[in-house]
């Protein structure tokens, strides 16, 4: 009992928010969880981090237990450290984030902790288990300032895309509307956008060119961090 | 024994890292230390976190216990979570820093686990205890890259300053040699310095202007977070 006590005193864990970006629309992967007190309500992939591991290795791990996705570049952002914010006890998590093209993921596995792993808007999230609604709120938030100062885009559109796409994930990080001009005028003007010879196919409606980044541009672009401003 | 164990196993710190600005330098705040096993090592204003205190809290009071210093903002930045980074065991330990302009501050008064507490030029450093020194890098590069998309410059600097020290506040921070006219002519173009009708005073040499931020413009410029680049 004394041991437990001590035990759950100080113990530290990692929740992952994950944005993807599909069909129109940034998403986060959420778990469904198996245990109490949070059977069944929607979470972010988290776990506790084993003391012969470090955080980042954990981060990996934990990730891939919960979800099996593999090979993220997985950023840390903030550490979450409210005495109250876990029923069990004393427990402070680090939190990562991670963005991917979600058409380049192999299928979803849960994993022990959970009945499901899912893709969700972020537009209509309800609330989450734990203090896992902050933590995503946080994490969405660094997700757009970063879009001002690092070239994120690319992670999260194929590698062929059109300008309405670009427009697309652009509004739906900055949870705007942009003006397509403006929006088309400036992009271009950066010089990091490559216009390619091809058109989108299977489409019903008029096909648009498509276009790449020039990624020594593109990077080049936010080595100083001059932010791009919408 | 077995309680021990588990206890050391899993606990976390706060440690500070404390920017200053004094006479055209960079500085950073070290304690130095009482106990084992690193007596009379320089590190950085750390200690752990009681079981009872959010990390928010947690920071102030340690910094204020180890220090004398009170009400600075602090802001967490990154987590260290390596297996051996501590030889009491499992710690992992909550990054926070800070930007003060070192002659607004009453003198520094070491508490219970420092016998010393001291403003280091960043340029210099020894090696400090723990993996604090990696812990100050990691800080030191995210104020470099923050200097171009946070109003930073005047929590360092004294409300009246001359061009020459907000020059040398770039280049201490970004650690390099700035054109004086190129650098001038850059800050002059923002709007956000408002020149004084005062001059130095008690100066051997040529007194210089003065200036002030016009705070409302300073913050507006990096509202969308568009660098100020260098």
């Amino acid at each position: 009992m004394e041991k437990e006590v001590i035990k759950f005193e100080s113990e530290f864990s990692i929740d992952c928010v994950i944005f993807g970006f599909e069909a129109g629309e940034l998403k986060v992967l959420l778990i469904e969880r198996k245990d109490n007190p949070y059977k069944e309500w929607l979470a972010l992939p988290g776990n506790l981090v084993m003391n012969d591991e470090g955080i980042e290795e954990a981060a990996v791990r934990i990730l891939h237990e919960l979800t099996g996705l593999n090979n993220l570049h997985m950023e840390q952002f903030h550490t979450f450290g409210a005495v109250n914010r876990h029923p069990r006890g004393r427990i402070i998590t680090v939190a990562y984030y991670a963005l991917i093209r979600i058409d380049s993921q192999k299928e979803l596995r849960p994993g022990k902790l959970a009945s499901k792993a899912l893709w969700h808007s972020v537009t209509d999230l309800p609330k989450l288990a734990f203090d896992h609604t902050e933590i995503f709120k946080t994490g969405f938030h660094k997700l757009r300032r970063r879009l001002s100062y690092q070239p994120i885009a690319y992670e999260l559109l194929p590698e062929k895309f059109t300008l309405t796409q670009l427009q697309q994930l652009y509004e739906a990080i900055l949870n705007k509307k942009l003006d397509k001009r403006n929006f088309r005028k400036k992009m271009l003007s950066y010089g990091f956008l490559k216009e390619l010879d091809e058109k989108q196919k299977n489409v019903s409606f008029r096909a648009a060119k498509l276009y790449k980044f020039d990624r020594r541009k593109y990077s080049k672009i936010f080595q100083n961090e001059i932010g791009v401003d919408m």
